[in-house]
């Protein structure tokens, strides 16, 4: 895998994200890697991200899903592009729709391991599914449409 | 509106959530309410919860829709009983699937207003739609599937 993460490669002005901006001093600062064609992140939920004590908070595990997701659209965007992260023009997406089933309780005494695939790619949407697995056991499924960003997007207060 | 939040009933065992728990320090701590058959939730954003700057994350967003949506799931029960919240015996649900549509970005700067309506009660499983709108606008809609936790449910650590 490589030592950058995906989410490494933001451009300054798309990492102010709670749950994967580098720049967020308070957020979750997800990483996400290939690791070949599926993408990998491993998250180590806060002592006080819990549902009921003991398991992880379920809008925490949509949230990991959410920005790897992300993350894989815009990796596998520069992949068929056949450009590196962070090149010229940038391809960056935003949530469309986000889905999860929790199949199990998820365990919050150690690090989930979300793995994602890309299952289609068509014009600016990118359709990725993620599985969230703890302690070797599938705890949750979940399918992010992401769509990209148009370039010149405008932002308020920037 | 009540001013007893559904939340304020939960047992104590049922509130260290963090989207939703009395007792959970670092949490969200959101309240739901009856507005006649509607359920109703006001959650301003903390100025770090940004997407992109200006506008919330939709992790969190996925995150209070999750857990306005279990906390309509029991308050509803509770209506269906003809029995007070917190009564016994109880009603708890988690949730079994969360589906979110991003339908325009939500700013950060004031405000959401979510709103439940019960779509579905069978069994132990309620079906809660829920709107999110920020400015007059509506900028998500999601989905919960809320499945009511047995009574006997073993918790760790406990």
């Amino acid at each position: 895998m490589s030592s950058r993460a995906f989410q490494d490669h933001y451009r300054d002005e798309h990492s102010t994200c709670y749950g994967c901006g580098r720049l967020n001093e308070n957020g979750l600062k997800i990483k996400s890697f290939w690791d070949g064609d599926t993408s990998v992140c491993h998250f180590t939920p806060r002592p006080y991200h819990t549902a009921m004590q003991g398991f992880v908070y379920g809008g925490l595990i949509a949230s990991v899903i959410d920005c790897h997701g992300t993350g894989t659209a815009a990796a596998a965007s520069f992949r068929a592009a056949g450009r590196p992260m962070g090149s010229e023009p940038d391809f960056r997406f935003v949530t469309a729709s986000l889905h999860v089933d929790y199949l199990r309780p998820t365990p919050i005494d150690t690090a989930m391991e979300l793995r994602g695939t890309v299952e289609e790619m068509k014009g600016r949407k990118v359709i990725v599914s993620v599985t969230v697995t703890s302690k070797g056991e599938l705890c949750a499924r979940g399918r992010v449409v992401a769509v990209q960003l148009p370039e010149g997007f405008q932002q308020p207060n920037t």
